[in-house]
């Protein structure tokens, strides 16, 4: 195992085990087959094809593609074909920063293999020079990954809010991060991977943030979300990436950015154009 | 224009303009056909087919190929198809840290469109926490992009030495950055780019550094490189780029990773995801 193991489970999928999905002229995601088979029962609001799936026409507005979507998803959710209902709305649009075309509740984002945003925060400490991250446990009855190491604080990004509002209400509710001290987070990129998840297509994005910590600040979990946090040096950090599952899938990602951002990976390493390169896929 | 459009403009290519190169089943280049045509002269060291160039197979070790091309193209010098000599050799291999294939010499490389490697300094100094660029202008006799702004320290990366003793010489030579200094610049990662210039394509990696000045830190240029300095908030850095061609092409990618980084430029602009995807293709 090795650090570009992890890069390489980012980007594992097989694009035709999917049909395309699209508004108007514009494919925006690429959808599960058996969920395309359960459209067929909504042409008003879906049309099914044979090589691809497109909302239909006369659904030609934002609101009415939103609550069209929606009372399709919340039928599907009471025949109990949609699992994990989040009441939280994810926007969709063929890219980021362009016109919105509908909301979608979270749980049905995966289906649709639309693009999705989240934010993941790297906090630090600093001692004697060297780099410790804060690192948390997820909680063992999370539907995603239980149990995994994750970031300190991470979310989707839901409809209407902006990647930094989302971060300092994260830092609150995950990690007891006051909102003074969430402020100083820096920004420092985006990463995008496309893999597949349970059978579905996920196609993220993820904006990263660095906030170095005060030698003092010990993290607290109010949402449940996490079990327990734990700082651990970059060489440990590294380890555990190298050797071990023991990371959710997609924070390894953004650690191995951290850890080149950082300068604790160095070109000198072999491997380190394909690790820097594998952080992101063209959209 | 835009930040944008300097990333769009370091990706503009069209492949089908060039044939394939390669070694063995590796292909690691993409040759310009006028070359290609020249080097049917030389059938004991290419095979030139319809579709494709390749080494010689009986030339199947790293100094044989190396000496028998760097004969070809010290002819091809003598007749004065290839020009701006450098007497500076780049290693060739299908991807960065695989088995080095051969050495060209450095005006060649552009012929066959191989990958390159260069290196890249972010030198800037902090006033009141604000971030100022140190910004060169490239010598008037300079054989690429002459008189455009360029990096505080720049270069390529020759055969055998290592990216970070290649930017500490660099650094020396190019702006007189003295060695103890210069061994303070952190790796921040790799951009990558594919685009034509002058005809040739160019398949480029540069692994970029940052490194904090002093305040009263004062470059001078040693190698007639660089025909002067100045000081930048990143404010008109950012002005200068999204509104005129004054930066070289590349220059302009590895800024606009700085501006990222550093959190000048945030996930709120609609554009922020373009950007950051566009600082490099897959390998």
């Amino acid at each position: 195992m090795s650090l570009l193991d992890r890069i390489e489970a980012c980007h594992r999928h097989d694009i035709s085990r999917y049909l395309p999905f699209g508004v108007g002229a514009a494919q925006i995601g690429h959808m599960r087959r058996d969920m395309a088979q359960e459209l067929r029962r909504f042409p008003s609001v879906f049309r099914v094809g044979a090589s691809d799936v497109r909302v239909a026409e006369h659904l030609d507005t934002f609101d009415y593609r939103s609550a069209a979507i929606d009372s399709v998803m919340r039928e599907l959710r009471q025949e109990g074909f949609i699992r994990g209902w989040r009441d939280e709305l994810f926007t969709v649009a063929a890219q980021y920063g362009a016109e919105p075309l509908f909301d979608l509740e979270r749980a049905g984002v995966p289906l649709f293999g639309v693009k999705a945003y989240g934010v993941h925060l790297n906090g630090y400490v600093k001692r004697d020079g060297e780099i410790w991250l804060w690192v948390g446990r997820r909680a063992a009855d999370r539907p995603i990954e239980p149990g995994k190491l994750d970031h300190l604080v991470a979310g989707g990004l839901p409809s209407g809010v902006k990647p930094f509002d989302n971060l300092i209400k994260e830092a609150a509710e995950e990690a007891s991060i006051p909102k003074e001290l969430a402020r100083r987070a820096r920004p420092c990129g985006a990463l995008s991977y496309r893999m597949e998840l349970d059978g579905c297509l996920r196609d993220d994005t993820l904006f990263t943030y660095d906030l170095e910590l005060p030698a003092d600040f010990v993290p607290k979990n109010h949402d449940g979300e996490i079990a327990d946090f734990r700082l651990l040096p970059l060489s440990e950090v590294e380890r555990l990436l190298a050797e071990t599952n023991d990371f959710k899938f997609n924070v390894g990602l953004v650690i191995i950015d951290f850890l080149i951002r950082h300068g604790y990976l160095t070109p000198e390493r072999p491997d380190y154009v394909q690790l820097a390169m594998g952080l992101s896929r063209r959209p």
